[in-house]
């Protein structure tokens, strides 16, 4: 039956660190309702999936749809992704391993599902309504605690042998730089994610070098965030400024070692460090980038801002889902 | 008519920095001809052009062959490309800029020309004849007085805005590293090609410390040939083997990075350097990469080397004309 077929919704799901968020959409990308839950820690890989099912549910009961109404799910998680099976294959932070998660959730809603990267569904959500749209190539580049990149490549997100990829907060900038998360020494994260720029910050505060950022953040460094940073420039800590822009000049080193391999179009820097202060970044990322590339790809490629905030992650999950997804019939 | 279709012939041809070659090939991939020139120094684009054309006509000649039957030729040149364009961009040792090299050649000869860079060939070949067969992703890196790379995804060369790319050459494995000929410092070419190794080797050779390569080759970096080192490490100088092993890790490092961004299936060394030393540059590649890789991709690539040898530029870009160029109608 025509009227069916008339209104097509797509949810998009963000699975993060501590909480998840659900988001349905008409078929204009418009927001109909969202449901935000805090995952349970402790309750291991198979109470994670029964919160992500009454995340959906609750989601789904707001916008007074259920399981049918929808072409599809996508649902971005922080860990690496074998896409083809919409296999989770770690989630560090939360200790799950191996996680069938598109099985799962298809058996038990009935709705096809897709499982990406939560890097690569912001990248994708700027390819499609941001700062990269229509670019034949994208690369993004998200700065915060950590530093995460995803790539789109004529269209699709670029996807690694048995795992999502381009993991530029992984490729060494410094050769023997200071201790990374993932083990390994001089990692571009270990350099330049805001933990990095903290550390350094904390130590020139505690020294006295940075008396505002001080005053407003003390030197614990998990209070030493972005928008602080950015204040204490702004009240005039010289310091702050010089390490902040060098940290931005090695995102611009392993930026130009990226275009050097991939040449895109369009860089978009995103993330907390860079919603804070996004003509600092975007100046020296460009200018550390253009130093550092061959001449033929030398002002070939532009770097902006992300445009689209918070929800870059959930869109882009939606979005990615119905490309990827052959859309079902309802009346099936 | 139907027979004017029967055998689909296809032209390769490479243009090295001194010296050009032509081979025919007939629809099975055997050469039925083939025909090499040097290049005429200073006689610019327009006396290079000509020239190219003369080699050519000559290989032609000789398969008893005329544009008229070819289905296409592709032209591997040492510079960046512009693709789509089939545009020569640089080639800085020849002097030449901005060949309009599809159009000038179509032009002349009335039959389609495909132009890429003569790295990408090689690894074109490898993908499609050599040891990257069938896989989803494939990356080379040659080794050799430079170091070139390329990368096949899907299918296809993987290619950048405006030029072609994967200049893993070019990405930085050392902050303060030797200057490179790209005008940067401490690319992996200024760090692990054969003449950084030369340089490091000829230093160890005037210092008395590897006799065999002073009496093989002297301490002039230009003489020292892969080998040569080859040569003096099995007759006992030590620290070439350890200079070229701490090379062949650089390499490692930097194919970790390039692994961490794009996770191929097969990553193919070659060049002169892994040709000398193929057991050496694989396992010291592999064992550095999968220590440099975040644990997603650990061990989830190949490395092996190269199994065509000086050909594979040649036919890879034979191989390429027959890919990407529309065969046309013979009768039309």
């Amino acid at each position: 039956m025509p009227d069916a077929e008339a209104v097509r919704h797509w949810m998009g799901f963000d699975l993060g660190g501590t909480k998840m968020l659900a988001q349905v959409y008409d078929d204009n990308w418009n927001v109909l309702a969202k449901e935000r839950k805090r995952i349970h820690p402790g309750t291991g890989a198979k109470g994670g999936v029964d919160r992500i099912l009454e995340t959906i549910h609750d989601a789904l009961k707001k916008a007074n749809l259920t399981p049918k109404d929808l072409h599809g799910i996508g649902i971005g998680c922080p860990g690496p992704i074998e896409m083809s099976k919409g296999l989770l294959l770690a989630l560090p932070n939360l200790g799950w391993q191996g996680v069938p998660l598109k099985e799962r959730l298809e058996e038990s809603l009935g709705c096809p599902v897709a499982v990406l990267n939560d890097v690569d569904a912001g990248i994708y959500a700027e390819y499609r309504k941001g700062a990269g749209q229509g670019a034949r190539c994208v690369i993004g580049v998200f700065a915060g605690t950590g530093i995460g990149g995803g790539c789109v490549y004529q269209g699709e997100i670029l996807r690694g042998s048995t795992a999502s990829c381009f993991e530029i907060g992984h490729i060494q900038v410094m050769s023997n730089g200071p201790r990374c998360g993932c083990g390994q020494r001089g990692c571009l994260e270990s350099v330049s994610s805001r933990l990095a720029i903290a550390a350094q910050c904390a130590r020139a505060a505690y020294r006295g070098d940075a008396p505002h950022l001080l005053e407003a953040s003390g030197t614990d460094i998990a209070k030493i965030r972005s928008g602080a940073l950015k204040g204490s420039i702004d009240a005039g800590d010289e310091v702050v400024d010089t390490i902040i822009k060098e940290a931005a000049r090695y995102i611009g080193i392993a930026v130009g070692s990226v275009v050097n391999l991939v040449s895109p179009d369009v860089v978009v820097l995103g993330g907390g460090l860079v919603e804070a202060m996004p003509d600092l970044f975007v100046t020296q990322v460009a200018k550390a980038a253009n130093k550092r590339v061959m001449p033929a790809y030398r002002d070939q490629f532009k770097v902006v801002p992300a445009a689209l905030k918070d929800d870059a992650g959930v869109l882009g999950a939606a979005l990615w889902a119905e490309f990827t997804l052959q859309p079902r019939h309802k009346n099936s």
